[in-house]
C-alpha cells in the first residue's frame, strides 16, 4: 500500500486497529518517503530519503517556499514530523506544539501549549531545548521540559494523557522526543548535571501507564539486567555489574542520563541507545568504572531487560555522554557483511558493532584531533587513556590543558545520517578542545551538581570548530571533510538524489555532494541552525524543512544573554563570534525546486 | 553622480563636509535606487522606486534569498534602511538596532541595544514597536521607547550623542522614526492615550542640541504660530486660536501626539505631518474643536514656524488620529496642475489639498463603509457628523454603535505608495467598525488616560478586516479594492515595474499588478507582516525586503499574549483569528529574482 497523501481520516482508521498494529503502522509509514514519521526519519536512525527529485545538478535552484515563526526564540533542535497533509513542529520551552497544514502553507491546524513552572529553565543544563514530538496511534507524544509525557490527539491537539516522567525540583528535565516502539512510547530523562539517575522508561501508548523503567545503574532489578543471560562483549556481565563500580550510594546519584536518540531493531525486537555522562563531573570524587554510564545498550522493549552492553568510557573524565544515536545498517565491516550499529561518540571514536550482540568490530577516531586516549583496545573495549589528558591524573583541582575533544565531544545529539547507496555516513562534527579544572561538589538536589570548569576553544593552530564528514564504519576512516567555522550542531540528511544537507551555526542550509563533500548550495535561514534536516513529499513535490533558532550547548552564550568572560562563558566562548552572524530565532523554513 | 555602491568611507567622505551639505546629501541619496536612505523612500512619501528589474511578467519568480531574525519578538512595524554595502535593521523593544553587511548575507557589522527601563512598555499604548532609523551626516538616529533620541556612528554603532526628548514616566514614549532635514533631526511623542502635550522637535543633527519645539496645543508661542501668517484655509488663524478651543487647562493634557511620518517639500522649505487624537478619548470631558490635535501642519523645517494648518476632525469623538503620513505629488486635481498634498486619514476621508497654502482641493472617503460622516464641507473644512454614530450626542456612558470606521482607521500608520506612471495612491486600508463607549477618566501622569471601551468587526454583513486599493487623489475615486481578511497594516511599495508590493498579517508579501490590482505573487514570511516592504538594489540586482513580526495595534492581543474575552480584547477582538494564521516573530526577509 503506497501512503502518499495519507490523510488524517486515513490515519484514525489505521489506528483504531488496536496498539498491536501501532507497530505494524509506524513500520508501514516509516517506509513511505512521502512523510517523516520519526525524528530520526526511521527506526534505524537512517535520516535517509529515498526521494530523488532533488538531486546534486539541480539543488542549486532550491529556494524557500514558506516559512513559519513558532514564536519562540532559544535552541531550536529536532525537527518536525509530516503525517499525511500535516507537518508538527515543536519549540523549546515553553514546548509549543503546532499543527501546520501543507495544503496551506502552514496554516495553523492546532496549537499546544503546556502550563510548566518556568523554573524549570534554571534545571536545564545546556539551553531550554526539545529534540522533538514522536508520532503513534493518532497520537503526537511530546516531553515536555518539566518532564511530564503527554499524549495529544494528533488529530485537534486535545490531550490524551499526561504522564509524570520525572521530577523537575531533582533536576530531572525532558528534552528528548519520545519513541514508539510497539504498543509503547519510550522516554529518558535528562539531568546528568543535576546528579539523576538516568533511565529510559516505557508508558502504554494508549493508557499511559507505566510498563517498564530501566536504570542507567543500579542493582541489577533497576537496570533491568540479567546476570546470565546480558552479555557485555560476548560475556554475561554477572551479578550487580552496575553496583561493583560505584563507591556506597553513589550510583543514586550517578547521573548516566538518556536523553538522546532511540533506534530499533523489528527482526532483532531490540531498541539501542546510550547513557550519559556520570555525575559528578568530577572524576576523583567518583572511583570506579561508573557502570553503565556511557553505555550502548541493547533491550527488550517489551520487557526493557538488557541484551547486551558495551561501555565506551568507563569511569569518564570529560563529560563524554554516551547518548548519540545508534544507527542500524546492515553493511560490510572489515569486508563481512554485517548487521552493524554504528555511532559517533562524543568521545570522539567512532564505534561500529554487531547489533545481534554487541561484539565490538571498528574503534576509530572520526575527528583527527582527538588526543585524550590513543586508540580502543578492540579485546577489552578500553580506551587507552593518554595520561596527560587525563583529568584526574594531576590530583584534585589540576587544570588539565588541551584534552581534544571537548565535553561537547567530537559530536553531540546532532544526529548523523547514512546513505546506502554510499553506504557512508555524513556526520555533523565539533572540533573543539578544552582545558578541564576539576573542583569538589556535593549533592544537593535540584542543584547544579558538575565539579568542573572548562575552557573551550579550536584545536591548536587551527581556526574551525567543526567539520562536516563522510565516515566509512566499515573501516573506521573518514573518506571527506569540510570544514565549518562553527560546530556544525545540525542532524543531517541524505537522500538518494545524491545529496546531503546540514545546518551550520550561522544559519547557512547547506547541500554538499554525497560523494565529495563539495558545497552545491547554500541558504542564510533567519538565525543559526541546530535543527535537523527533514524532507518529505506533498502534491507530488520534494520539500525540505530545517527549524532556524541558535541555542543548544554552543550557542547557550547567545541563548541565555551571556556576553563577555564574566558571565561564565568558558564552556562557550569559542562560540563567542555566533553572535557576529546571527541572533536568536525559531523559523521553519521549507525547501522546494521552482 | 551615480551613487551605486556607495561605501561606508564615501559616505564619511560626504558628511564631513558639513551639515549644510547633509540635506544636499540625502537630496542626493534619495534619488538614487539602489538605496533607500529615509524610511518613507524619499522626502516626498512616495515609497517609490525606479527600479525595475522585478516587473509585472516576472515577478512570479521573486524568492527569498537571505533572512535575518531579529532576536526580538512582537510587533515589527518599519523597514530597514539601505545606505550603500549597509543595510540597517531596526527592533520593537529593547530598540536594537543592527547593520548588516550586504556583501555577506546579512552578517552583522554592528549591533547597538540601549539600555531601557522595561516598565516603559507599560506606558506603550499599541504594542511595544518602533517604527524605524533615520540617517543622515554619517549618523543613525533612533528613537527610543523610552523617549530618548540617539545618534549612532553608522560606521561603528557607537553613541555620538544623546538626548532625552520625553519623560516615559508621564506617558511620553518613543516609537516613531526620525525625520532629518537640512542640519536637524525631527522627532515626535508617543501617548496620546496617556494625555501628554504633543510636539514636534527638532535637534541640532551634529550636537543633539534642541533646536526648536512645537506643541500640537497651547499658547501661540508653544505652538509656534504667527497669528497673522499662519493660515488655516486661506485665512490667518488668529491669536490663540488652539487656546480658545479648550477648557481651561486641559490642553496641557490635550494629547495631539506626533508619531506618524513627516515628508519635507525643499522648494517650499515646509515639513508636513499630522497631530493625533486629543486626549482623553472621552469627548464630552473636553469640550470645543481641540486645536490642533487632528491636524495637518505645514512648517518651516528651521524655525518651526507653523505656515498653514487644517484640523481634519474637529473635537474628535473616536480617535482618529490625523498623523498618517503627508504624500507630496504633482498632480492634476480636477484637472488642474497642482503641488497636492495627499492623506489617507484614520477618519476614512483622502484628503487632497495644495500643500503650498492648505487649501482643501478633495475630501473623499477613500472605504465605502465609513459613516460617522456624511461628507466633508468644502468650504469650512468640517465634516458632517451623523449624530446616530456621534459618541457623544447619546449622553455620557452611551455605548454608540456600529461606527465606522474603528479607532484604528480606515488606515492607520501603514503608510501608502504613490506611483508616477499611474499618477495613483496604493494605499492599505482596514475595513473595522466598532461600538463605541466613553467612560469618565481624571488624568494622573503615567497612568492610561483613555476613557472609552471600543468593541471592533467588520461592516454588517461583510468578513474582509481590510482592502488594499487604488486611489485617485484629484478625484477622490477608488480605482480598484483587493480584498484582504485582516487589516492590510503594512506599508506600501510602488515600483517602476508596474508593481506594487504589501504584506499581510497572516504573514504573506504580495505582489500585485498597479492597473488591475490582480495578485501576480504571494509568499508566506515567518510571522504577520506590519512591516514597510522596501527595494533596493545591490551586485546590479533589485531586492525586496519585508520586516515580519506580527503586533501593533492589529496584533496587539498577539503579542501581549491576550487571549479570550476576559482579557481586554475587545479593542482587537476582530482579529482574534490571526492566531491560526501566525504566531509572534521578528524576520527580515529579502527576495530577488533568480
Amino acid at each position: 500500500m503506497k501512503i502518499r497523501h495519507l490523510s488524517m481520516m486515513t490515519c484514525a482508521a489505521i489506528v483504531f486497529a488496536g496498539p498491536a498494529l501501532a507497530n505494524e503502522e509506524l513500520l508501514k509509514l516509516e517506509k513511505d518517503p512521502s512523510q517523516w514519521v520519526m525524528p530520526t526519519g526511521d527506526y534505524s536512525d537512517h535520516r535517509y530519503s529515498t526521494l530523488k527529485q532533488i538531486t546534486a545538478a539541480n539543488v542549486k535552484e532550491l529556494r524557500p517556499v514558506w516559512t513559519f515563526s513558532t514564536g519562540v526564540l532559544r535552541g531550536h533542535e529536532g525537527g518536525p514530523l509530516i503525517i499525511g497533509d500535516v507537518m508538527y513542529v515543536h519549540t523549546p520551552f515553553p514546548n509549543k506544539v503546532f499543527a501546520l497544514d501543507l495544503n496551506d502553507s502552514g496554516k495553523i491546524i492546532w496549537s499546544y501549549e503546556p502550563k510548566q513552572d518556568p523554573n524549570v529553565i534554571g534545571v536545564m543544563c545546556c539551553d531550554t531545548v526539545n529534540r522533538g514530538v514522536a508520532y503513534g496511534d493518532g497520537m503526537i507524544f511530546l516531553d515536555q521540559a518539566d518532564a511530564t509525557l503527554v499524549a495529544l490527539d494528533a488529530k485537534t491537539g486535545k490531550l490524551v494523557w499526561s504522564q509524570k516522567n520525572g521530577d523537575a525540583s531533582k533536576g530531572e528535565t525532558g528534552t528528548s522526543a519520545p519513541f514508539v516502539v510497539k504498543d509503547k512510547v519510550l522516554v529518558g530523562i535528562s539531568g546528568g548535571e543535576f546528579g539523576v539517575q538516568g533511565r529510559l522508561t516505557a508508558y502504554d501508548m494508549k493508557t499511559g501507564k507505566l510498563a517498564w523503567k530501566a536504570y542507567s545503574e543500579g542493582p541489577d532489578d533497576q537496570i533491568l539486567f540479567d546476570p546470565e543471560k546480558t552479555t557485555n562483549l560476548g560475556k554475561p556481565v554477572g551479578k550487580n555489574s552496575s553496583l561493583a563500580t560505584w563507591q556506597g550510594d553513589q550510583w543514586k546519584t550517578g547521573g548516566g542520563a538518556t536523553w538522546g536518540w532511540y533506534s530499533y531493531d523489528p527482526e532483532l525486537n531490540l531498541i539501542y541507545y546510550g547513557s550519559g555522562n556520570p555525575s559528578t563531573w568530577n572524576p576523583s570524587q567518583r572511583p570506579g568504572d561508573n557502570k553503565w554510564s556511557m553505555t550502548i545498550f541493547a533491550r527488550n522493549p517489551d520487557t526493557g531487560v538488557a541484551k547486551w552492553v558495551y561501555q565506551m568510557t568507563p569511569h569518564d573524565e570529560w563529560d563524554y555522554d554516551g547518548i548519540n544515536e545508534m544507527i542500524l545498517a546492515d553493511i560490510p565491516v572489515k569486508g563481512k557483511p554485517t548487521k552493524a550499529l554504528v555511532h559517533f561518540d562524543r568521545n570522539g571514536f567512532g564505534y561500529t558493532l554487531d547489533r545481534t550482540n554487541g561484539a565490538l568490530l571498528v574503534a576509530e577516531k572520526y575527528d583527527p584531533a582527538v588526543n585524550w586516549a590513543t586508540h580502543v583496545d578492540m579485546a577489552t573495549g578500553r580506551p587507552e587513556v593518554v595520561s596527560q589528558y587525563s583529568t584526574q591524573a594531576g590530583g584534585p583541582d589540576h587544570n588539565t590543558k588541551g584534552v581534544c575533544p571537548a565535553a561537547l565531544g567530537s559530536k553531540d545529539e546532532q544526529p548523523a545520517a547514512f546513505a546506502p547507496q554510499t553506504g557512508l555516513f555524513y556526520v555533523p562534527t565539533n572540533h573543539v578542545c578544552m582545558d578541564y579544572e576539576p573542583f569538589k561538589v556535593s549533592y544537593t538536589a535540584g542543584q547544579p551538581y558538575v565539579g568542573a570548569t572548562l575552557s573551550m576553544f579550536p584545536p591548536k593552530g587551527q581556526t574551525n570548530l567543526g567539520n562536516f564528514i563522510a565516515w566509512d564504519a566499515g573501516t573506521g576512516k573518514i573518506v571527506w571533510s569540510d570544514p565549518e567555522p562553527f560546530s556544525v550542531w545540525s542532524g543531517a540528511l541524505a537522500t538518494a538524489g545524491d545529496v546531503v544537507f546540514y545546518g551550520t551555526l550561522e544559519g547557512y542550509l547547506k547541500a554538499v555532494d554525497m560523494k565529495t563533500g563539495k558545497e552545491l548550495y547554500k541558504f542564510k535561514t533567519p538565525s543559526g541552525i541546530i535543527g535537523n534536516v527533514t524532507t518529505y513529499e506533498h502534491g507530488g513535490k520534494q520539500y525540505i524543512a530545517i527549524l532556524s533558532g541558535v541555542g543548544g550547548w554552543a550557542g547557550i552564550g547567545m541563548a541565555a544573554g551571556l556576553n563577555g568572560d564574566t558571565d561564565g562563558l568558558g564552556a562557550v566562548g569559542a562560540y563567542k563570534s555566533l553572535s557576529n552572524y546571527t541572533q536568536l530565532g525559531g523559523v521553519l523554513t521549507v525547501f522546494a525546486l521552482p
